[in-house]
């Protein structure tokens, strides 16, 4: 059996703070996600609807000048809500990619 | 000169309204990606307040039964905003890695 002292005492306290603060944090992380998650949900309704124009209209899936002037406004973006704009410049890509991507294997299925 | 007939009035106006609702996709995608970079700039310094917790008590960076718990219910989450509950587990493994990665950056640079 050990005796506990003062000093271990207050380093109980400082670990049961942490995970209160670390259990806070992700909570705020998961209502962030579910934000994203929506967001996203709703982001891709547009980009469908996009494709859809582009295919009957006749005009090529990927459009680098406006993905040029997307990536610039976000990175102006980023620097404005203080996030690592390489950081979002690489999540956009990601997103673009995976847009197309799916938008092919959705034709590619309807074929 | 060519005489332009009623089909091909018809084919003008579709194409000028094709055009207005592709820049009404492209303004509300716009949209979209603001509220993208904010949350994702407001989720960063909830990860990197984890972060330090993390590095001050000791826990190890990656916590892969969160990781976990976090991807299950972004698939739930997914379901519900009608987006494919694939792309919003490639986002999130996207963003986590990111995170872990610009983490271990700033810790080597303040080393």
């Amino acid at each position: 059996m050990t005796t506990e002292t003062t000093t271990d005492l207050a380093e109980k306290d400082l670990a049961a703070r942490a995970a209160e603060l670390l259990a806070e944090h992700r909570a705020s992380i998961d209502r962030l996600d579910a934000i994203l998650v929506y967001t996203l949900g709703e982001r891709f309704k547009h980009t469908q609807a996009v494709g859809l124009l582009k295919a009957t209209h006749d005009l090529p899936p990927s459009d680098p000048s406006r993905e040029a002037a997307q990536i610039a406004r976000l990175e102006d973006l980023a620097i404005q809500a203080d996030l690592d704009p390489d950081f979002a410049k690489a999540f956009l890509k990601f997103i673009i990619s995976e847009v197309i991507q799916h938008h092919q294997k959705h034709q590619e299925s309807e074929a």
